[in-house]
């Protein structure tokens, strides 16, 4: 499993982005400016957790700073998003599809939807931001219907039509480049707008 | 700034648990064991942060996990712990000190204090942990007054019978080792904990 820490593997490595393999950048990288974006203008507090990873090794080279030399991704066991929103606690996950059919819910992993099952128990603001990156539409989707198919679905996947039915979308802008939180305010604090 | 990437540098190389050096270990591992304990009794949803990390290079061995091969830690621009309780966001920094007589207030990085301005902004509920380990004593210090005291205080550090006197002291127990959530009910719930 592990390697040896001085081999020299160089055919397979790759310079990265802060940034795991695999996932939509794209996406992320939206989300971080609108949240940019809205912690400027003092709407809302809410940053990216760094992606956990498990620590083996690290240099101190002299007048240098620290270098880690071995370390693995760890799989996360809450989402990638939360703060504070209008006195409210908001957590949620993004997720981005190049399916033009349907959401994939291995895309998910069941602690993420055990975290938002937890979310709404404790009494935070809780969903998952998805991207359909084929027709670069963005849904927010309530984390009470997600966890709702993923537990009760009898399919490995959400329809897209069934989303585009239930989600929310969310309005591109150039700033923020993600309105999100606009669909936040009609969520979940309608009765406060409309009073 | 950077070092070679495969100089071998073995004599300055440590084996480290997943923790960056010079930080509390037993506060962090007594928070994260109440937190824990937290979660599993349902009483609040609290968890510590990954330590954030700029990933620069990364091996895919052949079916092996990805070895991240070159990585540096970054200086975290939030507190470590964040999370929900009592339907109410819940934010905070740990530290501990040797010192006997103060806290040294350069523990705390300002982007900390900023952070913990914009929770309180926001409408969250914000504070610091500290631990005198010489006196085995934990403290739950208001953020308020400790933004207060990193802004307008002419000293560099506070003294310990200044923190004696204004922030809370926390009971330690078998489980949860450290009852910091009674502390917080009765800073920030004492209202609803007195109809």
């Amino acid at each position: 499993m592990i390697g040896y820490p001085n081999q020299k593997s160089n055919m397979h490595s790759h310079q990265v982005r802060d940034n795991y393999m695999g996932r939509g950048m794209s996406l992320e990288d939206d989300l971080n400016k609108s949240n940019e974006y809205y912690l400027e203008t003092q709407r809302a507090l809410i940053h990216k957790k760094p992606i956990p990873v498990q620590i083996v090794k690290v240099d101190y080279p002299h007048r240098s700073a620290a270098r880690i030399t071995e370390a693995y991704y760890k799989t996360p066991s809450t989402t990638d998003y939360n703060g504070i929103y209008r006195g409210k606690a908001i957590d949620f996950e993004a997720k981005e599809t190049k399916s033009k059919t349907s959401f994939p819910l291995k895309n998910i992993h069941p602690h993420q939807i055990k975290h938002l099952e937890r979310v709404l128990y404790h009494g935070g603001i809780g969903f998952v931001i998805i991207r359909f990156s084929s027709f670069d539409e963005t849904y927010l989707v309530d984390a009470a219907y997600m966890i709702d198919r993923y537990q009760n679905s009898d399919t490995k996947s959400i329809p897209y039509a069934q989303i585009k039915a239930n989600a929310s979308i969310i309005r591109r802008g150039f700033t923020p480049r993600l309105c999100y939180l606009d669909n936040v305010d009609e969520l979940y604090f309608k009765e406060e707008t409309c009073k």
